[in-house]
């Protein structure tokens, strides 16, 4: 059966061509960006366990979660937690099936504390948070579908995803300054410099600003003059990094809400805010391409956690924003596309009620270019649950 | 200080022009919606106590908070709980300024327990529900910064906020027949439609489609006839509201996972879904216009629970809504208008960073009005703080 | 069969009789015994449920219980709470039985609110209280037990219960004076006396010395004078009360701990001290009789919460204490005895391993009573179920 | 001032003579055992941490505690958690003291963690446990008293402690049979024998029948038969273990429970009932002489968690039995001694109201010895402070 394919030129605006353009990270040790990363990691893991044990992936949908932050004193050169960091996790996840059981408690406590010592190096898990699992038993009648479904799974709702591309230069300079801050030689290099980074970006016509607040690690840093050459240090790299991505002039402010003269600056025990009271929960932040983009086509969905088989929260948006990859990749023509998937509940997913391709070539020429774009999205349909494997295999990122 | 306002040509499709327009609506007692209307309740008594006690609102953000949905057994006529729902509260609030303390955690409870009685009708809140607040103190700079802050408060976050007008007529139908379902005169007539109301609209160019969930009340619900004849009035009591609002043909589907062969239907104790293990979170549901409009311009922001003073993701939302509903009312020649507030962190927020109208006539003619939308735009930010007591005394919604 | 009762000469001093005599009291609202009070009507109403779905009890104990103190703000006239009072419950309990459920964590939680309120009158549970169940399913084999158990249950285990009377002077004024400041007449006379009584009693030779903790109201206490009148009030009250009951010369103690100078004195918002941070567990407080009386066989068990069918630690206690004031009443030359009931675990529980009674006479004559004394003894235990209906119907105490 | 010591001749039967004893002992990791461990050693951690920051013991009582059961799939070889276990800590302790703070719940929460993999060596603790603290800071009050307080303590309460010696045979036999079973070198030699391991032993004139409950493990045991030889080499154990104790004959009966024909044994994954639902509370175990000893004088007070400072209910009990250890040792014409020991609340410790020493002799002669005993038991108040570093550095057992 053939594909409701449109392909259209694009009557919005691209992103860069904007005056002002806005684009934040929040980078691997944000309070939201942790949970992500915990439920998403759990969902991978599940993931695993089912196919161990099944040959598929059982229902479950574990993308709901809560950081509460804790409390700590923090002082140059050291201080300690006076209240624990709390996890909620919670969502529903297959347990029995064919007279087997998944351990999905155990599974889950233990990917939870396993990704959180990787995600946040200095936090001392044991000690200083608190995991309580309220992840439940999913419903039989799903448990049957995931088992003896379709090849092709059937939507789980009636929803959409999107994705675009290229990455305007904003985009890039953001998401790799967090990257590199959060590289392992860059950590190596700067134990101060914590996990928790948060990026905005303001372009303001040919103008870039990124302001970035680091959670510097105390015990790295032991006084005011030494920190004070750290921020310096990560303003100098970043301007650096930036002149290799864009050659629009960037400037950066790192941690400005600092008191420099009152000793009032942003340091932290673990490399992490949610250490002193800031929260997070599953899909508050980043989208899939890693980005919080609002002049962009964006969904609401959180991707993190929700199972990647039919999910079309999940699948739609990981899988067109690989679409649109490809397209400006395969064809040089195409400026900026955006790509849209509408599913039908109950509908396999690789037949959505809609797949839309809006497109600004460079040249103003459109029909050139239909046809391939068009072999693009029919293929990646075709092969719609090689999404489900990148996904678990953590080719693609969800946050 | 003249502020920068933005009047442009909408380059963008309005949604009701679109060939598939999708909207959905999750109703007061969906499991999304129970935590945010929570939340914003508790903002609102917070809010309310410090007025009282200080004659201003202090700082909080409690715009974090977790369902994990219960376990019940249910069946026609009755049934009974097995494990109840767990709510999880957290975020900030200051608990102490000026030597005087605001009882922050008796108010979240008492709030809570009071919302949910009146949200979930047959819910007993006592028996059936555990609440737990881990709502923390907010940082004492911050308290300091509301107390003696300036009269028009600085924005707490580069951020943005967006909103159109008008309503489609997909997004009326959607809205208004929750509404109706949800009001107090049909819940008096039909005591066995609970609150838990999801609404899915789709319009397919003229034909409209809505799918409606609906959680039925078991003991109001005597047999599987009943049921069936209680989905069919739902249905026809839809597509006559549906007729007052649109000319288009609208279908309505309820509960069309039902299997009514095997009495595999809908029905709940209670009248919402998180009586079964469905979760919800704040911020995963409505915008502050009531609706998920993913063809228009939204927020990623949770607007519920955030304080009204100064968080940009609440009050640039609301007024841009409002600002937006105000100019289609006062101006007969907008066809359509979204409006989008940028801030500038630590600068007020009635001098936005950008104040942009995007605007498309019904004439193509836009010059004959722009001064009318500047005056609009102007007049609404150079009273700004009024969405604030708009959001405290409950005159505009949040979600 | 008959049952193996050995009646003997004690060989002890009757606590009356020692130089120095110490018995203690939680009263109601104290935190053990709020923990006790709850955990027992959990288990009663449980057991009636059961009666009524089944015509048996079945297996729960729910012996296992913890209040976590809350955080208040008080002073004379009010105050406020800062963070509530936290009450787990715990211990395992039949939900399903015959194809039928009974709601568990329903009762539970249902049971824990209501007791609450009548427990600590000016508690506001809703606002003031988390409670939080983890009360889980017990094991498939006890169901069985006890649905088609023998008419006699079989002994849950190898112990024993103890029991004794008459109560000494000294026993008996700190009981009563507990149940008389928390009487209902008291209490509409008095309603600044909170439920958080606890008496410790020490008598010197023929000198009793009561010292009462009286967690006062702070409400109804306008000032440091009107606090120390209703400290005399109940000084006096408490001595007219104990020359109704004794000879002995009392002297009573309030509050001894207050500095009336600073106005560091006893006063609470609820009557509780489970409000400022002091904890309770079930099992820590009163045994059977109401008292804790060191000189005296008692044992360790926790009653509370405990099955009231075949644990040995509930049944057994309860009527070792019932039988001991039975031989008292019915044989007024006993002046001591102290029954001692030890199971076997596995056999019928009105065959106990040892019975045992060791008395004390007012002339020393022991054979004449011994015959007396098997037969009430005997006939206790040929109805040996009827402790159960005690219990489950609240004819007896067991905290 | 000379000590109210009163040494008299016992009135008592000592248990040994008795015609049936009975003597309980809950090993390391029977649920009642681990809280009670864990609440202890974080006393223990946290006195060495006052010590260490402030040359004091600061004021705590982490005397309360919880484990709720978890729930877990066992079989031969193998088996998996469905449920983690949930561990409460709760109680009070110091985080301020002069300025500077203390870490209470990082170093409960650290010490827990460390605790539970050492006493049940199978269990994996990130995954399969859940520890929460609640713990609350104490009064500032009591910050002074210890801070500042007289050398020698004042007493907390009006309170008694109590201990005896020698053990009976029946005692020792039980106590070492755990110890034996729990050691290292045992553990090593057979690692199917997990620490949960209760022992039940009941005199009945001279024979002497030892109940043991003992969790195995599943991974280690791979059959049925494998299983029943490994019941009678503990069997087999046991009896050459006894045979070196005492001359009586003894029995023992392991997991009398088992049904062998239909495989329904006690096999556990983790070497613990806490993993099946049986939930633990501090104070509900052995005594501090590690036996539970109904036929002997004990008290109700938990000293596991309690400060080994000031707090009558641990320090006294510790004491009483050090001291009878003692005079028993010291002094061969002892055949039982109890010690009682009655503080008065606010005066020294060192200064009981009553010590009292109640003996039998073998010889019935009590002149000649009552010089020695007061001589011990004064010089043991006298030196009443070195019972806390006894404490504090695991010289003596306090459960």
């Amino acid at each position: 059966m053939s594909r409701n394919i449109i392909i259209e030129k694009g009557s919005y605006l691209p992103a860069p061509k904007r005056e002002v353009e806005l684009v934040e990270r929040k980078g691997l040790g944000h309070p939201d960006s942790i949970i992500d990363g915990i439920m998403e990691e759990i969902s991978k893991e599940l993931s695993k366990a089912y196919l161990n044990e099944f040959g598929k992936i059982l229902h479950h949908n574990v993308d709901k979660g809560q950081v509460c932050g804790g409390g700590t004193e923090v002082e140059f050169g050291g201080g300690h937690f006076r209240k624990p960091i709390y996890i909620l996790l919670t969502g529903r996840a297959t347990t029995k099936a064919e007279g087997k059981e998944i351990p999905v408690q155990h599974i889950a406590l233990k990917t939870a504390h396993g990704y959180l010592k990787k995600a946040v190096r200095n936090l001392d898990v044991e000690a200083d948070v608190e995991i309580e699992s309220r992840i439940s038993d999913g419903s039989a009648d799903l448990v049957e579908l995931f088992l003896r479904g379709p090849k092709v799974p059937f939507a789980n709702d009636t929803s959409f995803g999107t994705g675009y591309a290229p990455l305007s230069d904003l985009e890039r300079v953001v998401l790799q300054a967090e990257q590199h801050l959060n590289s392992d030689p860059y950590k190596a290099a700067h134990p101060e410099v914590g996990e928790d980074i948060k990026i905005m970006g303001l372009r303001d016509k040919d103008k870039i600003k990124l302001t970035v607040a680091v959670a510097f690690i105390s015990k790295f840093v032991h006084n005011i003059d030494e920190y004070v050459k750290f921020k310096w240090r990560i303003r100098d790299d970043l301007i650096s990094l930036s002149k290799k991505i864009t050659q629009k002039e960037v400037e950066v402010f790192v941690n400005t809400a600092d008191d420099v003269e009152n000793k009032s600056v942003y340091i932290t025990l673990t490399g992490t805010s949610a250490e002193m009271g800031d929260d997070g929960s599953v899909g508050r932040g980043n989208r899939v391409n890693g980005l919080i983009t609002p002049f962009r086509s964006m969904t609401l969905e959180a991707a993190a956690g929700k199972n990647p088989v039919n999910h079309v929260g999940k699948v739609y948006n990981v899988l067109s924003h690989d679409i649109a990859r490809q397209i400006v990749e395969e064809i040089p023509d195409v400026e900026d596309v955006t790509i849209t998937l509408l599913s039908q509940i109950g509908k396999p997913i690789d037949q959505p009620k809609v797949a839309s391709a809006e497109i600004i070539t460079k040249d103003g020429n459109y029909d050139r270019i239909k046809d391939n774009v068009h072999y693009i999205i029919d293929k990646n349909l075709e092969n719609v649950t090689e999404a489900t494997n990148k996904i678990v295999f953590g080719k693609v990122t969800v946050f």
